[in-house]
């Protein structure tokens, strides 16, 4: 392999069904920007909960357990993408989301109502900008 | 709050039903890159105009909007992400935005087709990158 | 124009049905990020392929020649976002996104369910480092 040196991957390798999967958790570009892919709601192969709030706030709990991998915290992230699966689920989503993401210092964000792979009502992803030094 | 240095949020808060949102209309990184939230012709709580190419022109003057309070120009931007409630819409669409992006200097940009929150026909988020000094 | 000298346009202009399109096929910032446009499985006009693992390779190899023209390879890739019209394509397109994208450096990656523009099954954006020097 002919590995880029500015490029670092953060682990642990994504199973599903037991299977290593073609997607690293995060990856690090310039030890600066942190893109992490896009996570969902799913706890040993099950749904983490059965409402939009319990499902965004598992959501985001991957999300910041990849970004401390990362050298990062929430407070770090300056865009998100979400989907949900339902637009009826918009309120509870965000009134989740705003006590993870408060107004003042919340990332860019773009939310739109998508079918998802996973059986679940969310999936968010996140680019956050590490800290110099 | 311990804040990243590096992070600046463009302001100001977005503002829904009179109500502080978790979304910042803009995030920069490092002083170079914009991220620009994805945003809906919605104008006093209400779609801004009834066609595609009338909704399309007003989101893009959002976006413009936002890229001069983050001190950049439509010209700065490097990527585009739209989504289309109606695939029909596409010509129409297709053909405001090279008004705004003309073709040998156009981001690079995906489209594809979504449900979205508010009642309109499209959304667009963007990436810009800011001069040097 | 007002060209910012820090961003660089990939070529050959975007043609569907003869005519220029608005969009570039990659955008490079700062001579290091490449935003890749989102890619879809078409060739002369027509889907290329008829199942979901050749179209995902197709569209992964147009993905592999706009980065060639960035001066990237696949193995500099960050992050993608795929597009798939049915859920139920998720295993083929994964098999087939695996033996290109090789689980220890594979990029961050979201995957959800969309309509798409063009006939075809999937559509894949790509963002890539460059090396330096």
């Amino acid at each position: 392999m002919n590995h880029n040196p500015n490029i670092r991957h953060v682990g642990p390798p994504v199973e599903r069904a037991g299977k290593v999967q073609p997607i690293s958790p995060a990856v690090i570009a310039d030890d600066r920007l942190v893109f992490v892919a896009g996570q969902v709601p799913m706890r040993n192969g099950l749904p983490a909960g059965d409402d939009i709030a319990s499902q965004t706030h598992y959501t985001i709990d991957l999300i910041e357990g990849i970004l401390q991998r990362a050298g990062c915290t929430l407070d770090d992230v300056v865009k998100t993408t979400v989907w949900l699966v339902n637009a009826g689920d918009y309120p509870g989503f965000n009134d989740a989301y705003a006590q993870r993401f408060p107004a003042a210092t919340a990332p860019a964000r773009s939310t739109v109502i998508s079918g998802l792979i996973a059986p679940v009502l969310v999936e968010i992803e996140a680019i956050a900008l590490r800290r110099p030094g």
